[in-house]
């Protein structure tokens, strides 16, 4: 075993250690990983864009299966491009009516077939938990593609990407989060992720609807180093931000009518409103857009959107190859992936919070005939599935559904 | 030209004859290949599983189409996998308002069409008789993954592929099949199958409405080494099998509802059932299950369904490598390969009973204006096919339709 | 530089000029590669087919993106089979409902999203004008693979290539066309390539409702060495074609039934009239048939229509490699691929007809408020492209849509 803890200096975990830890490991959230696996997938991506000839043939003879229950192309075409880059071939079916599933297998049992044919998985399913299912059926790793409303792993890693490539740092950083910051799924887990590293002032930019939900705001004061503002107007703050991402505020998460209209054009970025903005500061939006950011801003160097894709499938490749356990040609970590202390002490080896460690409750001490509320939680679709709880904490009371993290009463 | 039959010993065929026999052929059926034929593919696929890395270059350049009219994911899957783990590639469509089906082609046209791009077709199509005319519109190999209800040979090769691996023969057997023995396409073409290897006594589990059909009770009848009972009581006769061989029983094949609720459970499959069956008693399943099988028994040693997944792969494999005519690297035919004498009395080269032959009627002696009855047969939807027929014996006067095998009056 | 125009020979592009070019172009019309590239694609198409072994890793390490909007199964299988048979790669979708398009994204903002992901792009869209749009908005260049009924070009390629293997030349010949001129796409595009290279007489052959549309009638007028005869009957010139050219005849486009049930025989292609026709007559068709060429022709060895097949295969094949840069090993071009002087004439150096130039409007002398009349063109449905015109000729007073081509008034 090698001592992943060092004493002597800031660097915590052993790069060996890090790298070796990944292989054959499912990501269905990045709790799942420790901040120094994501540095580690951070510096490898940046590694893999300068090298791309070098990495082409990191995972000959593997294979992917893309199972898509819902179509995403742009989330699909990522994954298998980032697997062909490497070497690697693809099989899979996008859109239910595809699948097997019409004939109303698990998705327990097609992990378990599916298994039979490839080395890795990835995985969009509409139900909350099924790649937490699927991770623990299957013989092989699985990524979490999008489970629901719920986790999107590597949607934040593109993010966490374009904002290390555009500052070297991801930290120090005022980042301004704009729209629809309450069903914007990934705005909650950019945050998140971002409180893992520390030293980040969040500026929440949204109409009253849509607020940023309390956990979230929770995490962020549970974070000494981080802080938070909240504001319903973007150009009152938009001089003050070094990074800004837009999402889109729908017309359907308002109640009434007249405020979405009202609203409506304070959440369109447009070149002109960019001119209030810091010259470096760059526009990130998960995509696709319908016309949140007007289509002049794209010619402006501080559009990063188009960049995010790329480094969506830059992640991907270091993902997938790590998970499979195969080592790009050539690569050597850098500086970047070495865990500052500061950074760590507020978290485990495992990267999940100190302050809100998650306890798990055996069979023997589960309440009886506890049910997930949450109607999109899978463990409500395939009822074989046996359902299991954690407490946030050991001396709190709510218990959280194990598959969608959904709290109880 | 090789001398395949040889009178000094038990070894009737040349190992040469046999692999050379599969190049560039068309498999509709089973009965399409040799009983030596099977056998060289199950010894292939046993290889191929111990010799993964070996065979991976075995199709290099060669492309696969999957021309699927109608989702069967699984299947699809396996035969794609296997031709990239051969170092092959694949295109295809899934789900017929994908192809140009919708635009009226017949399945000869799109099989002269794709014969220019590929090296070996695997068709899916929901007509009975369409792989038969598939195989002989384009100038490549056709693999049928399925004609509506009428043959899918690669699900009898996967089955008996993992009979084979867990008890190292395919005869000296007790085989039980339950469920639905009326309906159940795979169930029939095992029995079949194993009728050509002999010495097998079969249990036949079902409820009355849903017993096997008098055709295949012939086959039986007509094999001397072969033997069967029905019952309608799985625990009666559990403890006697060596095999079980499970399907799902339909709620929409009763008439009486009341009887369907009476033995559903019956025929469901329990770890406490299980354990009135020998210890080493396979439990094979065609997959997908819904609950026929209780989760349970997944865990139980015994349980072999995902086992069938993967040899059905691997007989895939054995079986594209074959039809293109590329030699496995490395692969001697082992002792398994050699047909016993008893074996071949009963049926001849091309494993065709020699009890049962077919005699094909010319057309200059087909009877006038005789329509197949089956509305599910090919012939009945695309009209400009030729009807063609044949006859069981010669001294028989009924007539097959030789598309789909329906009997005409 | 590379001096293209040569005085001293009827040699007028320099071949290492033609072979350059193509790299990094976007194919949306023919009208977009010069007689010269279009000489050199068919050049290389035929050495692709002698040298299937040599050419097998000419884009090794390529990715093409099909992205079908709606299915044409033929079309992709094509063009994917092609950048596989080159040892490229392939990821894409088929189908409008498996893409981000139901979303509602743009097709630029999907071309900036893929360019990250591929090296080339094949795009079939409903919309008119779509491939054009495609074009500008990626990095990557965009080969069309039919846009609405507006332009297709692969399909005119093989059309070419199948005359060309048959006859050695694709002029001095009197090429019949046969059925639905007025829709056919396929038709008007073949009849407007071979007025390039010239010396071509036309018969076009279909009932009144179904006539050449003018502005293919003009071309073939603006053009000295070719000329046309129109005539409702097959069968009093099929004696006198070197080429037939056989296109469906729809039952919906007349509006009078009693005609079309009277017309509809004779534009149905049996081999019993294939007996007044030229021994060395090729039949083409672009495919999928319905009933228009009886399946007893197929036998014949003037059917060349499964041989088109083939050809669209080894012309996607070159115009794939050609537009990535990548070169095939060991090709040197043939004679076929100098441009004579008389066929340069009268084009300029991309091809376009001199007689007939495009001018194109700034936006600055736009008229004002010009929309495009044709409900089918892009800009009709995305409503943020820029609106921008061309005249056909200076001195003329109607403007065309620049992207689907349709006249103003």
């Amino acid at each position: 075993m090698t001592n992943v803890f060092s004493d002597s200096s800031n660097q915590v975990f052993s790069r060996c250690a890090i790298a070796q830890s990944l292989a054959n490991k499912s990501v269905v959230t990045l709790d799942d990983i420790s901040t120094a696996q994501i540095r580690m997938l951070l510096d490898k991506a940046r590694y893999i864009d300068e090298h791309r000839k070098e990495v082409a043939h990191t995972c000959d003879g593997r294979v992917l299966a893309t199972l898509f229950y819902e179509p995403s192309t742009r989330t699909r075409l990522s994954f298998e491009t980032a697997m062909l880059r490497l070497g690697g071939k693809v099989i899979g079916f996008a859109g239910a009516q595809l699948s097997s599933a019409s004939k109303g297998e698990t998705v327990s049992d097609t992990l378990k077939v599916v298994s039979n044919y490839v080395d890795v998985v990835a995985m969009r399913h509409p139900k909350e938990g099924a790649a937490f299912v699927a991770s623990h059926a299957g013989s092989v790793p699985v990524v979490n593609a999008g489970d629901g409303g719920h986790m999107h792993p590597t949607q934040t890693l593109a993010d966490l990407a374009t904002i290390l490539a555009r500052f070297g740092r991801l930290n120090n950083l005022t980042v301004g989060l704009c729209g629809d910051l309450t069903y914007g799924r990934t705005v909650h887990s950019l945050i998140e992720t971002l409180c893992r590293f520390g030293n980040v002032h969040f500026v929440l930019i949204s109409p009253d609807e849509l607020k940023t939900p309390q956990y979230v705001i929770d995490r962020i004061n549970d974070t000494p180093s981080c802080s938070y503002e909240e504001t319903r107007n973007l150009m009152e703050v938009i001089g003050s931000l070094d990074v800004l991402y837009m999402t889109r505020v729908q017309e359907e998460r308002f109640t009434d009518r007249e405020q979405y209209l009202r609203l409506r054009d304070t959440y369109i970025l447009t070149e002109e409103k960019l001119q209030k903005a810091k010259s470096y500061m760059p526009v990130l939006h998960p995509l696709p857009r319908i016309n949140e950011i007007a289509v002049d801003v794209d010619d402006d160097p501080r559009a990063a959107y188009f960049e995010q894709v790329k480094n969506g499938m830059l992640m991907r490749m270091a993902l997938e190859s790590s998970v499979l356990g195969d080592e790009l040609p050539g690569y050597e970590p850098t500086d970047f992936v070495n865990v500052p202390k500061d950074e760590l002490e507020a978290y485990d080896a495992h990267g999940i919070s100190l302050a809100n460690p998650r306890v798990h409750i055996s069979d023997e001490n589960a309440p009886e005939n506890l049910i997930c509320p949450n109607s999109r939680c899978i463990t409500n679709s395939e009822l074989t599935l046996k359902r299991r709880f954690y407490k946030a904490e050991s001396d709190r009371h709510e218990y959280h559904c194990l598959y969608c993290d959904e709290e109880l009463q």
